[in-house]
């Protein structure tokens, strides 16, 4: 009755955020982080929406950056300057000088050349800047290809050869401040040993370019998965064991800040996307459910073949049915699953996409000129709170 | 020194459009259709930026259209009701309302129950609407399988048989007028025997389906492909070898309209992304060109692996090198093409990603917080007007 009345309310398809489940999520792994002394920035790629953001900036969560605009819609939802890190690729120098204006806690430097830009624009501002090389780990993260980033074959950060140069340059460049090293090496990662592989890599790495043990950050990413499969039984990742597995190779903080960026893990399973059945039909080979969501709302199944549990969250009828679930988009890759099992569906069903809070709202578009996805909050089964 | 001045007034990335070609395109696509009689619609899914719109509208095409936010903006942009069609799996009650309201030409109906809730509407509004029902002619139109709509696996349209029991029905459906029949099997076909094998399942299905010829319109879809290795060679697609060899099928217009929906085929060639260098970077295994538009900019690539043809518009290099031209978005999937040859590139160069004006700036998103791209205009040598 509860989830109707929010269904009524608001026009589909729209995301709704159990900020309930989002506060748990985070209580649990600032507590894990925090009996390591480590620190938590949250990703903000994963999902952008401003009352998330504020929740999780109230948990005295960082932020980790990939664009000027994330940066400013940080600041602008509580994170303190001095918590947030800009990284990327392809930092143009617009972002750049925001970036130092505002005086945030660190840029992750992936080139050289992005070096002496940094350098460049902190000098014409008489400011030393704080920078950490990104190194690649060129270690295979074991996740979908798209979202692997540590290979050599990738685009990001430098190897250790270009890092012990960009050091002999750093201490040239009298703008620049390097206080430490980032890793990153994919998302989605379900396999403990490959956070361990990792760690491993990292106090190597550290050890080869930093004998003395000046530096004094530490980033090793995030990149910890959520159970796509069994979202309800799995609602908060394992951060006991993904931070007891790095502990184990790292130790506990001691002379230095070891921060972690978490972004799926934190609000991956918060969020579900809520659609509605426009039309069914049966063909001589397939069983569709046509819905008012499509690749426009929830992108990831068309992207990467990626898979969300589907539920028929209206439906009384006990014969269950296999469906093939798919959008209004006039494409074929415009299918969130085949072979859906749900109770015999019928148009006007509310449908519910599970695990839809990371990469999800923040990779919709208006493709089709259809309309960007609404928003809602679900923070106990009391209240709610409705934006379109 | 022209197109210099351009890229100075703008900020990258956007989409530059050359409106003299689309002029071009459409004069040539006019002609070959009206020798035969046809009619053309134009698919607003490739590209549905207002500046355009007119452009086509003034050449008297139709507008074909999938969503309602499409058939409001064709007509805020110069396409007459009467012109406008509205296709798609996936109609709202709303849409179907709105389409209604504004006596558009005709509703392309893909299911039984469409069929149904399209009645009920028109009932309540005391109208009678024309529909077509949208067959699925199970045609493999040998394209990428993501933009094949019409072999028995896809979601789209009717079987001939679903077809027939749909006749039965709009027959005591008293506010349907079906006048006729729609066909689609897909876009960016290159294959004319695919058209051929299309025109002949059209004539075939016709023929069974009103043998005694009453239907009023025949709609035999879109799908003509464009050039993306060679576009400047091949910068307006062969129309008359398209029309002729459906034409050498089912002959001129005689009794009925015949109607076609292209989108890639006018627009494609006429729109370009151009994307400023913010670093470029040597590993060992990859010489990236980092640039500033990314997946968020162009889907195309990541999503489909599609190809387009990318220049260097400001080096003056002799030298020619292999790159991979890398966008700013932190996903390894983030990348237009590998080995690509250019002259040697540099910080601040501005590259060209050429055949971006269908499914280009329509499927663009703010992913990593990042502005949606501009557009510019480029109507002849001496005149642009720039928008941002």
């Amino acid at each position: 009755m509860r989830n109707l009345l929010i269904f009524n309310a608001m026009q589909t398809p729209y995301y709704l955020y159990d900020t309930g489940l989002l506060r748990q999520t985070l209580e649990v792994a600032k507590l894990e982080a925090q009996l390591n002394g480590y620190k938590i920035h949250y990703a903000l790629k994963a999902n952008s929406n401003p009352t998330l953001l504020k929740i999780i900036a109230e948990f005295g969560f960082g932020a980790d950056c990939v664009s000027g605009n994330e940066v400013k819609i940080a600041l602008e939802n509580g994170f303190a300057p001095n918590k947030i890190v800009f990284a990327g690729v392809g930092k143009t120098d617009e972002e750049i000088d925001f970036a130092i204006s505002n005086n945030i806690f660190c840029l992750h430097c992936e080139s050289i050349q992005e070096l002496e830009v940094i350098n460049g624009i902190a000098s014409e501002k008489s400011k030393k800047v704080a920078i950490a090389l990104r190194i690649n780990p060129n270690i295979n993260a074991q996740t979908h290809k798209n979202i692997t980033t540590g290979t050599n074959q990738n685009k990001f950060g430098l190897t250790v050869n270009e890092a012990k140069y960009a050091m002999q340059l750093t201490s040239i460049l009298k703008n620049i401040n390097l206080i430490g090293l980032h890793f990153h090496i994919g998302s989605q990662i379900t396999q403990m040993n490959v956070f361990r592989d990792l760690a491993i890599k990292a106090k190597e790495v550290e050890k080869e370019l930093d004998p003395y043990g000046k530096f004094a950050y530490i980033n090793l990413g995030g990149g910890l998965g959520i159970d796509y499969e069994n979202p309800s039984e799995n609602s908060i990742p394992d951060f006991k064991n993904y931070f007891a597995t790095i502990s184990s190779i790292i130790g506990k903080t001691q002379s230095k800040d070891i921060h972690f960026e978490l972004g799926r893990s934190l609000v991956g399973q918060c969020g579900k996307l809520i659609t509605k059945v426009i039309y069914t039909k049966q063909t001589d080979t397939k069983n569709f459910v046509i819905v008012d969501a499509g690749m426009n709302t929830l992108l990831r199944p068309a992207l990467y073949g990626a898979h969300h549990k589907i539920e028929n969250a209206t439906s009384k009828e006990k014969l269950r049915e296999s469906y093939s679930i798919v959008g209004p988009i006039c494409e074929t890759t415009d299918c969130f699953d085949d072979n859906v099992n749900l109770p015999t569906t019928k148009r006007g069903d509310i449908i519910e996409i599970l695990s839809c809070g990371a990469y999800g709202e923040v990779m919709s578009s208006r493709y089709n000129m259809r309309d960007l996805p609404g928003c809602s909050f679900l923070e106990n089964p009391e209240t709610e709170i409705a934006m379109s």
